[in-house]
């Protein structure tokens, strides 16, 4: 079992369409639904149950050669639990670009949270960014199966 | 003379449309017109010679109470010159209401900035935000001939 969940805040100025490319440029979701705050503040959330959804986000970590960044917020991200969280830049993501943030404040907007838990967390971390060896992956696993 | 510019930058997931209106419901402008910054980043102004741009703005101080705030930070900005800077919470604009800002990370996606450069600064100041007794104006001005 893996429960994927991405979110990201819709400001009254954004446009909900451009926020969900941003969204879709990172992960596959099958099902988004959108929530009102009021205010003109929304939040947009997409669900899949699917490891198959990372499989862009496996590809653009290793594009943007960001695997050992993306290894240490996952591994500190688990405090022993099941679920890892990314969190990402909202204006790079609608351009293409996987970019890692560490606090909410560097992505204009709010960031894109890519939230992931399943009990095979750490063959996910494997495969999803591997230890590398200056950059480069020391080991390429299959896709996990979840 | 009376020079008015107003500006908001658009972030890629942003709608310009809605940046727009956003600006709009503070200063009314007559002329728009947007510049591309590159990586789906651009640059919106707009700029006035009319006084009567302001008006808007003029009652929103009033309506939001911050006849006192908007009036430090212009005799601040002033620095002996005649160019007085106003910076505007962008979400709140775009639904109509005018929050002023001191730094521009308090304004997600930055904020919406307004340059009055005039000889006749101190009556514009005057006149927008004149001293208050608690809040209340001490004194309402005419519009200044400019």
């Amino acid at each position: 079992m893996i429960e994927i969940r991405v979110e990201a805040e819709v400001k009254p100025t954004e446009d909900v369409e451009k926020v969900k490319k941003a969204m879709l440029n990172l992960v596959d979701v099958s099902k988004l639904s959108i929530v009102d705050l009021g205010g003109g503040y929304k939040l947009l959330t997409g669900v899949s149950n699917n490891i198959s959804s990372l499989i862009k986000l496996h590809r653009l970590l290793r594009v943007e050669r960001i695997l050992d960044t993306a290894r240490g917020i996952m591994l500190k991200s688990l405090v022993g639990g099941n679920t890892i969280i990314l969190k990402f830049h909202k204006q790079s993501a609608y351009v293409g670009k996987a970019s890692l943030i560490t606090h909410d404040d560097e992505s204009p907007l709010g960031p894109i949270t890519l939230t992931v838990t399943t009990d095979k967390v750490r063959e996910v971390i494997d495969w999803l960014a591997p230890k590398t060896s200056k950059g480069r992956p020391l080991w390429e696993s299959p896709i996990p199966k979840v």
